[in-house]
């Protein structure tokens, strides 16, 4: 049975497409495109992109380390971008510093990232006093309260809620089944993945003479910054008062909490499972490894980096390297994990030493 | 372009208002509210509350410890709540022995906590045999399965989705995306955060000869008791047999997992990203950080804490103060923690002691 | 006020029934499905089962352990499955070598496991191009992209959101609000349970000189295989290229992280919270306990066993057994684990020592 409801065809074409766009780029203009040195036909055509192993004959494919150059020499890809230290090639390359980056940058450019206008689906419901420009795209099912603010090109997916007095810059996409809370403000080009949550209460409470917990209002609200992406499953909670904060260019992975007033510099790097406590503030360009928590009231400096799994209990400089619970410096970090496999050896010694000392003392 | 449908004007208002109702206080009303201690003038109105930076010339403000005195006096609010141990003050005070407490008592009279009666929206899809008062808001786009009763001045926000046979309870609030099984008994005054999911499988299985795993069926049902809070994007497991219960008075943060047959003691504190595992049982106002893990089947007593990230692998008794993983006393946690950066040093004086004592020895 | 609306009769019956078919069977046919051995009278009818603490007379039970056998002579229970060990006995038994698994089969052998044909709710949205037979139950409120293909007896519940190209097997349910990205792939037989998002993009970017981001577009699928069971939400990324993939029969609990590229091998067993950073492989039969994590590009060996809280590094061969951060050996780890809150004393020693050295060398 096939379903095919023209009254329906306005559910389609959630997420991105699988397929890049099949436009053919030569190598001399991607070569400009990412500031390489073009080695080989400038006039090589491709028409797609693919890693080493996948790549075929109409694709361009690339090199990150010097050391993978035995797979380059086998791929089937047309042309190849390699780092600049690569001196041999059997196939056009472009000569980049950093090979990812220019990675990026080409495929980005090779998806079609046009915004297809669709408006408001008949079967999302908005609130009074809503101001929604004419080039949206909002899905069925989506939620907005009253006084929805929404810019340019923005995309809400089905299942999207969307509180009271929210504002949502241009370019920004809420991928299926977010929630986002009263009050909220969210910057240009913010893509918001699936299931999370931004601007729920925080977690305050003041606690009576008989044990009883008594909830202490959350009244501020979360401001989320231009080019931040936000992952699936996130928590973001709004402030006591004022603002919960994730500056310009912050990427968050997913599953990670971000408590109330808390506040993440500008393009910070926070890895899936991370968990930061309330009223705690993060630098520019901080990296949190997966599962590492950063306890309450703490400031970490500018480009602190902590590795997964660490606990940081007190505040850090700028630039520290952080391992463990309670987090030290990372060397340190590796040279104690490598003795402590030592230690019953060592507590065997002193046991023996205290044996032999007493021995010796005998005499 | 506005948006003002008015025909889906029952879309708006989910979540708390930002701004606090504009009443008019006198602090000799507050002061006897909360128990304090009034110096000043107790005819002093406010209208408002702020923390100590942000509280202008109308508003009550908060000094929690007495060392922060000089942001007091700099601050523009019409008085303050302060500890009983403040003496100096510029402006009118309710003097009281826990600040925090009399605040959130205080923020909460303030607030406009009266209930909107919206009704059933009418893109709601509600169950056969379902019983719902009449004063109740339930918003577009939830769904109710068959036979489920709902107490007065229930909120069920858009995207919840509750299952056949579930109560729940006067006053209690489910934010947006939240879903709830079969069969769940949900408390009064309980507010459950967004994406929140209550009710879903155990984890339980049995391994057979072939190393598959046969799924062991989960029949029991979860009950949260009156005055819970839950966070957002939560887990909370359905019993394999009986119930799951999370009793009076409790609060869980975000992220937190609570398996299958767990019992959560009466205001217990469960902050975000803990995971507690099956069958396990918590005394009353237990206190668990974030990111700590309960292994299954224990036994931990009434107002045990236990620090971020602590693993607890066995049973505790009431009272234990625990960190780290496998959980110790946490001074005893405290004082390794302090020594182990040391172990490189120890070490080293070990193997310099053997050297020695070979040569004493040789001597 | 009872709400009984005959338009809405589509709405209900979300979830499993609590209460099991109440069909009679016999402890013959109930040992020959389980491979048993009888002892007693197999004449003898069960209508159910039930712990042994709450099991009534017409009810089955089950005895995990010999050292239970008081709380099964106390049991009102008509019958028991019991370990083979067991040899005493005042009710009929069937004994077995492994009784969970009998119990797992018995219990599933007595619930109502048919399907029953809804169809398509009214209020769904179904995308163009979408194969979709007659018998499956789609709720209200379900999503559906563009040329989604169903199979025969496929569940989803409201709020489940499904984007473009999705392909779905036989008998496989999606909870409520869960969300699936385009193009993934789903076998037959798999549960997913409330809240999950399967599909979204991985964390991958490159850095520029500005120490800004640049997202790697993430193009691949996820692809679930059949018999997998997927707890609520959970969050599973599409690959950068090609698939990240979890295998027959995996079992994943609640919050868990699945990052882009992963492979998750047959069999294994993902409990609640862990991290598995993008691009690790695991084999067939791993276990990896609550809050582990995996760092990524690692190859962790068939039937691994980590501990609760693991943090893995580093590859690990087969049937390796760890815990700890970084991950050694369990029995190591263990050791290591009880020497460590003796470090005080062995400090204290070392310092002694040194001092009685210093004494002897004088002398």
């Amino acid at each position: 049975m096939i379903k095919d409801d023209k009254n329906l065809q306005d559910a389609g074409r959630y997420g991105r497409p699988i397929s890049m766009a099949q436009t053919m780029k030569t190598l001399a203009a991607l070569s400009e495109l990412v500031g390489g040195r073009l080695v080989g036909d400038g006039a090589t055509v491709v028409d797609g992109l693919a890693d080493l192993e996948s790549a075929n004959a109409g694709q361009l494919t690339f090199l990150t380390h010097e050391k993978n150059i035995d797979l380059l020499s086998r791929s089937q890809a047309a042309a190849a971008v390699v780092p600049i230290s690569v001196m041999e090639y059997a196939l056009p390359v472009i000569q980049v510093r950093d090979p990812n980056l220019a990675f990026a940058i080409i495929h980005n450019h090779f998806l079609d990232h046009s915004f297809h206008v669709k408006g408001i689906d008949s079967r999302a419901v908005v609130g009074l006093d809503c101001q929604i420009p004419e080039a949206v795209t909002i899905g069925p099912l989506v939620v907005l309260g009253k006084g929805v603010i929404l810019g340019q090109r923005v995309t809400l997916e089905p299942g999207v809620v969307v509180g009271d007095d929210v504002r949502i810059g241009d370019d920004t996409t809420l991928k299926a089944n977010v929630t986002v809370g009263t009050g909220t403000i969210i910057g240009c080009r913010v893509t918001v993945h699936a299931g999370t949550v931004i601007g729920s209460d925080g977690f305050g409470y003041a606690t009576d003479h008989l044990g009883h917990h008594i909830k202490r209002p959350q009244v501020g609200i979360v401001q989320i910054d231009d080019d931040v992406e936000i992952g699936s499953n996130v928590c973001i909670d709004r402030a006591t008062f004022g603002k919960t904060w994730v500056k310009r260019g912050v990427k968050i992975d997913n599953l990670v909490q971000i408590g109330h007033n808390v506040v993440v510099g500008e393009d910070s790097i926070i890895v899936a499972q991370v968990g930061i406590s309330g009223s705690t503030t993060l630098g520019t360009g901080v990296v949190l490894g997966g599962q590492a928590g950063v306890a309450g009231h703490l400031t970490i400096g500018d480009r602190v980096m902590a590795a997964a799994k660490t606990g940081i209990h007190a505040d850090l400089p700028a630039k520290a390297v952080v391992s463990g619970f309670p987090a030290i410096s990372h060397p340190l970090w590796l040279r104690i994990s490598s003795l402590l496999v030592k230690l019953p050896e060592v507590v065997k010694d002193v046991r023996a030493l205290k044996k032999q000392i007493t021995e010796l003392n005998r005499q």
